[in-house]
C-alpha cells in the first residue's frame, strides 16, 4: 500500500492535479479546466472525479494521506480563496469544507502558491533540514514564504509574507502598483517589474536596442533573459536593477528573520546569473555586518513543470510530519 | 514551596537581578555593579552570592525553576555574549556555561534586551494569547522582538529581529549609523535618532525654540517629550518625523509577518500620544489593504522600573509552558 498525497494548484485557467510520495515522485497528473465551471459546487464534483480517474489510472495499491492546496488568496485559517481577482468565483470560496464532504477522514490543507513553494522547497527542495528560510517566487508578481523555528510564518490573519509589497520607492517617483500604493517591490522586481524597467532605460537611454521594435505587451521575461544572454546591454542594464533592488530588500528582510538561506523561485530566476549576480552584490553591500557573507542565495531545488503541484502535495506531508513530532516528543 | 525564577538583566553600568513568580511578581530585587568585575569568572561568583542573598532574604521555601538573562549581543543559541561594546568582557563569553556549574539543574537562558522585551510581553503583558504579535524597545537604538506561531524568531544565527537596522533612507543624505552603514531604522527612531532630528529642525528653521540653548550631549528624549507636551511646535514636528519612519517601517514589517499588534516599549514610548498618534497615522496611510485598520499598535504591558527583570525572569517561565505543552500534546 503506498502512501500518496493529492496536490492541487488551483489556476486562473487550469487546475492542475498530482498524486506524489514522501520523496515528491509523481504517481500521475492531470488538468482541469478552472474557467470552465464558474458554478463552485460543480467545480469541486469535477475535482473529486479527476482526482478519482487519477488514482485508478495509477493502477496501484494507494493509501491516501491528505489533499494539499495551492491557490491564489488562499486563507489557510479558514480554508478558504478570499477574494481572487483572476478566479472565476466571486468572494469568499470555503474550498476545504467542500473538499471535506469527499474527503472526510484526510487532511484537506489549502494555502497560497508562495507558500506551498516554500513548505514545497522544506519537504522535497533545497531547504531539507533547514528551520529558517525564505523562499521568493518571482512571477507575474513577487510572493514569498517565510520560515522560522520550522514553521511557515501565516501570521495573525494567514496573509503574511508578503514582501512584495514592502515600499522601495517612496518618492513620487514610484511605480504604480496593483494594490493600489505605490513603489512595492513586485513593480520592480518580477516578470512585469523587469518588462517595466526595459521600458524605462528605452526612455532614458539612446541606445539602439532589439526591444525597440517590440511593445509592452508582446514582451516577455523570458525575451529579456534571452537578450542578456546575447549580451544586449540594455537587457544586462535590467537585470542589474532588478537585482540591486531585490538584493537590497533581501538585506533589510535578513535583518528580521536571519534566514540560513534565500531561495528564488519560478520564471526570473531562470535568467540564472544575469539575476543572481547582482542580486547577491547588492545584497551583501546593503547587509548588516552579523549577517554578511553567512545567507546563501539558491536557486529553488523543486522549481520546474511540476512545482505548483509538489508545494501544494507537500503541505500534507509537512502537517503529518509535524502531527508526528508532536506525538513523539517527550512522551515517555 | 513557591515556583519562582530568576530574572537577570546585565547592562554596561550595572546587573539588576530580580526573584519572580509565574504571574510577573517580585519577590526581591538587587544590583550588582557590572563594570567592578572585568574578570568574567569573578562577575559570575559575585552574581551567585547575590542571588543566594536574594533567596535568602526573600525568607520563603522557594523552589528555583530557571535562570533568565537579557544582555546585549547575546546569542541564544550557544548562551554566549558576542563582542558586546558596551561591556566590559571581550570577545565571546560563555555566559550559560558559567552560570550551569552554580545552576546544573535547572534551565539557564540568555537572549538580547528585545527578545525578552518580547517574552516578557507574552508571558505577563498584552501579549498574553498572542502568537503574532512585534515588540519594539525604543532606547539608545531600537531592538525588536518578532513572534509568530507562538515562538520568538530567533533565525538562524540567533540575531534575527534586528529591525531598527532596515535601511530607510538609501540616498546619501542617510544618517550615519553605529552599524557603519547609512540611513538605519534606529538612527531616526530612537532616543537618540529624536535627538538628531530635533537638531536638523533647529538647522532647517529659524523659529525659536528651548531647545536652541542646549548642546546634542545635553538633549535627552525625556526634555522633548516634555516640550511636547508644553506645545514646543519644533518637539511635536520631531515627534510627528520619528513616527513617520516608524510607521513606513511597520507597515512594512507587518506584510513580512502579520502581527495581532505591535507594542512599543521604552523611553521614548511614554510620549504617548506624541508618538502613537504619528506611528499609527502614518502606518495605516502605508499600509497594504489586506492590513489596514487592523493592527493594534499598544504601549508594553510591562513597561516600567522592573520591565527588564520581568523579561529575562519570562523567558524561564516560556521554556517551561513550551516543554509543558509539548509533554502534553497527543501524548496518549
Amino acid at each position: 500500500m503506498k502512501q500518496l498525497s493529492i496536490g492541487i494548484d488551483i489556476g486562473g485557467t487550469n487546475t492542475k492535479i498530482g498524486l506524489v510520495d514522501a520523496q515528491g515522485n509523481m504517481y500521475g497528473e492531470s488538468v482541469l479546466s478552472t474557467r470552465q465551471y464558474p458554478d463552485f459546487d460543480q467545480y469541486i464534483e469535477e475535482l473529486y472525479i479527476s482526482i478519482q480517474t487519477l488514482i485508478k489510472n495509477a493502477d496501484m495499491q494507494i493509501e491516501l494521506v491528505g489533499v494539499g492546496i495551492g491557490a491564489p488568496n488562499a486563507n489557510y485559517y479558514n480554508g478558504t480563496i478570499e477574494n481572487a481577482a483572476n478566479l472565476v468565483w466571486r468572494g469568499v470560496v470555503p474550498v476545504v469544507e467542500k473538499m471535506k464532504r469527499f474527503f472526510p477522514n484526510i487532511p484537506v490543507i489549502i494555502t497560497n502558491d508562495a507558500n506551498a513553494a516554500a513548505i514545497g522547497e522544506m519537504i522535497y527542495g533545497g531547504a531539507r533540514g533547514m528551520k529558517d528560510f525564505i523562499v521568493i517566487t518571482l512571477g507575474t508578481g513577487l510572493g514569498s514564504g517565510f520560515v522560522a523555528n520550522g514553521k511557515l510564518i501565516y501570521g495573525h490573519d494567514s496573509f503574511a509574507g508578503e514582501l512584495g509589497h514592502v515600499i522601495v520607492n517612496r518618492t513620487s517617483a514610484g511605480r504604480a502598483c496593483g494594490c493600489g500604493r505605490k513603489g512595492c517591490l513586485e513593480t520592480y522586481v518580477s516578470a512585469t517589474g523587469i518588462k517595466r524597467t526595459v521600458f524605462k532605460l528605452l526612455a532614458d537611454h539612446l541606445e539602439e536596442s532589439e526591444f525597440r521594435d517590440i511593445s509592452f505587451n508582446d514582451l516577455t521575461a523570458e525575451m529579456i533573459t534571452k537578450a542578456a544572454l546575447n549580451g544586449d546591454p540594455l537587457a544586462i542594464e535590467a537585470f542589474e536593477y532588478t537585482g540591486m533592488l531585490l538584493g537590497q530588500a533581501l538585506a533589510d528582510a535578513v535583518t528580521i528573520t536571519s534566514p540560513e538561506a534565500i531561495f528564488l523561485f519560478g520564471g526570473l530566476a531562470k535568467a540564472g546569473k544575469y539575476l543572481f549576480e547582482p542580486t547577491k552584490k547588492y545584497m551583501e553591500m546593503h547587509m548588516l555586518a552579523n549577517f554578511r557573507n553567512k545567507v546563501k542565495l539558491l536557486p529553488s531545488g523543486i522549481d520546474g513543470k511540476n512545482a505548483a503541484i509538489l508545494g501544494a502535495s507537500a503541505l500534507v506531508w509537512e502537517s503529518i510530519g509535524n502531527r508526528e513530532k508532536t506525538q513523539n516528543a517527550e512522551c515517555d
